[in-house]
């Protein structure tokens, strides 16, 4: 892994190994987005806007909201380039873009995300701009990838599945980590069903926080226009905790080598 | 991360981001397991004896056994070096061992693992002198760190918790990964037992492969001699596919600024 930094855009080159490969010899999603989570860290912390200093005043960065466009996903023993930036922020919002190209420099997807900086005792959003007085280095670039309206509550799931949040879900803010979600939900589908797909487009919307021993419903329902499109909300009683949306297109092919056997 | 690769030994420097931690704020074991995976892959790779080479001869390199000695491990936005190198090999099985430095320089911790290559075929050993004529780098320097003689079968567990495979336990090779049993187990913890506790030692003997949508038990038993000691066995039927041992210390300080709410 090496990085750069010029003209406001971190940029970070990652090699697959195939430890990290999901079943089809591919960077699992959720892989991706701890990959982009990470990255964003990285930016942040290098140009001195990020946990260090937020912690200091009692604050952290939270991830509100994701969505992620991908025309194909990394492969095996092949290297890919993650590259962020941040769009623009306010007083509650900073939003972030990514970029991310295969070896070849082709790129193969884009992503967006929109964050909060939450005061960790008063468990409330701060005042981004108070945070930082001299502001964040915004770029004004939009990525050619946007937020749904919104991923609407479901009321009355196709299926409903429970889980329990074991120790491993949870992250060193002593709450379900937010990639974890979306393991969550791959698991409801079989490898069948992604060795002939793959996730297009997902968004995510957070709404609360989870915590370890907790018991949540996971709803999910086709989307009633699009048979290609699954929706899905994580719920601990009434109260909504993540909102998914993935969209899934034809798989043009496998690496045949690992259907050895 | 930048990696280094000298007198038959290859070093990588990795960042411990924040979206990385398990609930204490550290490097997760099983995530620790997989970086080092990453860098004897790296290793091979770097001098062609790696995946590449052997998929030719339609062979893999497949981990068998397992240990992990750690006094500590690496902590939240501070880098870790784990170097590896390859103590000696045989037709059947090569050791490779490695140590992990904390950001200060400080030997923290190290492991030894033993290969097989295995034709992916016929599943079964393929003769590592005929796959590599040349011979593997090897250096005859073992670590201060030994398996134990054998990690036993457990028939009359304490306890016995039942697990059916999911997509995301599912590598490239179209098996259950192998941290992916490391996960399962410390799941059977609470986050109040690691905030007080460290693991020490954690030893893993793989004995047959598990694949997706099978259902197993992991069996439990306490040490007899011993109560920080813990074994485990998951099983398919009365098929035995991993065994695991882990020995547990108390844990000197957590980060105090993860507990403010």
């Amino acid at each position: 892994m090496a990085f750069e930094l010029s003209d406001k855009k971190y940029s970070v080159n990652i090699f697959l190994s195939a430890g990290k490969c999901n079943a089809e010899g591919e960077l699992p999603v959720q892989s991706l987005f701890q990959y982009l989570i990470d990255a964003a860290t990285a930016h942040a912390n290098s140009l001195n806007f990020g946990y260090s200093r937020l912690i200091a005043q009692n604050c952290t960065w939270v991830l509100s909201r994701i969505a992620i466009e991908m025309k194909s996903y990394p492969k095996i023993n092949e290297n890919f380039i993650i590259t962020t930036w941040i769009v623009s922020t306010n007083r509650v919002y900073s939003d972030r873009a990514f970029m991310v190209k295969d070896a070849s420099g082709n790129v193969i997807g884009y992503a967006m995300t929109t964050w909060a900086a939450i005061d960790i005792n008063a468990r409330r959003a701060a005042n981004i701009e108070k945070l930082f007085p001299e502001g964040l280095p915004d770029t004004g670039e939009f990525p050619p990838i946007k937020f749904s309206k919104r991923i609407a509550s479901i009321d009355n799931p196709d299926s409903i599945h429970n889980y329990v949040f074991r120790y491993c879900d949870i992250d060193c803010n002593r709450h379900v980590n937010s990639t974890r979600y979306v393991e969550l939900i791959l698991n409801l589908f079989s490898v069948d069903y992604f060795d002939s797909r793959i996730i297009s487009n997902i968004e995510i919307s957070y709404h609360s926080e989870a915590y370890y021993g907790e018991q949540v419903e996971i709803r999910s329902t086709q989307h009633e226009n699009d048979s290609d499109t699954i929706c899905f909300e994580i719920r601990r009683g009434e109260t909504p905790l993540t909102r998914v949306k993935i969209t899934v297109k034809d798989r043009p092919s496998l690496f045949s080598h690992y259907f050895a056997e």
